[in-house]
């Protein structure tokens, strides 16, 4: 690729770029994004060839454009970009939902749209920012498409190689099915985490409760610390399938209450078992 | 001290015994056990002297007697020692809730309650018996001592003592107080983690689920590893403190899913961004 230009260069953004480079595969990387420091940043950590000035002009002879902001600029983005892009260009992201992006799309990129294969990559952690990012990030790490039916076979798998060439595993399912898998094991997580030091942070003897956690605390609650906004966006743009997480757990919960209440230490021990087998199989895979 | 016995020579035992023998505070280690191979392993690593062969003969020259077998068994076990106990032998524990301990003491310890300083060592991990103990797994560790207004001063200074010659900062508090506190911070969290492998294990799509579960989940299920019987145990005899937990966190979620379903994304903010405050400044504690 001659020209890939990254939107929103933080630790998916300026990782994904400083993997295509690794690979010997981009180039020319331009930049955009709201702050300048983060920019002038990401240029001098060699994230960066050029920081971009005006979109228009930038956007009609790149080959591969990744949309890295938060979620809830990309329909923003997608709109004043799609007037701009050339027919050979093509355009990814790394949105952790899909569903709501998918909409994003259908109402802003126009007739621009079989050019956009949305990204879901499985990597980040508690650091973010362009200072965070390194090109070995997506090294052995999952990344789901959930391509859409205007999509050309070339067009995929051309974003799919780009995603590989980042040393991710590329996947495909629907925009439906990815968010409610990751409704399930991760959205939830995350809500489940900061409910629990919610509920702590609001006793009168949080100061002696929180001296007294541990280490199971620690990693239970590790989630909690990620960043509220992010987390707030991701739960409201996934709210259908979170929801209907969230009862089928609260159901969970009404057992595990009915197995206290009723001394049936049997139960307890069922659900515990079958979750200690299933978590430590997981771990060995 | 010249004569310490140990009942259950596993992590918490086992560490303890090495904990004083490294504080040159021990002349000679009595273990008992329900399994020979164990005790004879524990021999083998240095953790105890001699294997015990009658509990009678042994507790009464004894300075000090350590219950590190699951809590369930204390009480058949306090019987058994009781009529034996020396005048001067004092006994603690290493069991994780207090008033079902402190219970069982009194219906089992007769007149030697006194002798007995019921203790907690916040310590432990997924590793389990005899291999797994060492010195150092008390050091810089929480203890909690919840005393019996039948225990004199100077019962009280020699247990404490004893903690801290293995590296424990101790503290005290009532038994109510301590389950109270370890249901919020421990026992509860332990329970969700458990619901959440479970409710994910019961799915029809369970293994797509897994595979694409990543650091989040790993560490907020890792706890759903532990011991599943001695979790039971431990959920059994906190269930009061425990129910009343779990309501309170129901109540947590109701709110998060009001939140979700009136679309009100700042009180989602609201809540995450206190519980990430509450935990960032936790761990710089």
């Amino acid at each position: 690729m001659k020209k890939v230009i990254i939107f929103g260069v933080g630790l998916i953004g300026g990782s994904f770029a400083l993997a295509l480079r690794k690979a010997g595969a981009v180039s020319e990387v331009v930049g955009f994004g709201r702050s300048t420091a983060t920019l002038e940043q990401a240029r001098q950590l060699g994230i960066l060839d050029r920081i971009g000035q005006d979109v228009a002009a930038e956007v009609g002879d790149a080959d591969l454009i990744l949309l890295a902001t938060p979620v809830g600029q990309m329909a923003e983005l997608m709109g004043r970009i799609a007037p701009h892009l050339g027919t050979h260009t093509l355009i990814t992201d790394g949105g952790s939902t899909k569903c709501d992006v998918v909409a994003a799309a259908r109402a802003s990129l126009g007739n621009k749209l079989a050019q956009f294969v949305p990204a879901h990559p499985i990597a980040g952690g508690e650091k973010s920012g362009a200072g965070a990012a390194q090109a070995d990030l997506y090294q052995g790490k999952k990344v789901v498409l959930t391509p859409l039916a205007e999509n050309s076979k070339a067009s995929m798998e051309s974003v799919r190689r780009a995603w590989e060439l980042c040393g991710a595993a590329v996947s495909e399912m629907t925009p439906q099915q990815h968010d409610e898998v990751f409704a399930a094991v991760s959205h939830l997580p995350h809500l489940l985490s900061f409910a629990l030091v919610h509920d702590l942070a609001q006793r009168d003897n949080r100061d002696q409760l929180l001296s007294f956690a541990a280490s199971g605390f620690r990693d239970f609650t590790r989630i909690a610390a990620s960043s509220p906004e992010m987390w707030r966006d991701i739960c409201m743009s996934n709210r259908g399938a979170l929801m209907s997480e969230l009862q089928q757990y609260a159901a969970e919960l009404y057992v595990l209450h009915q197995a206290l209440e009723s001394n049936d230490a049997a139960k307890l021990e069922e659900i515990f078992s079958l979750a200690r087998e299933v978590r430590s199989a997981w771990t060995q895979q």
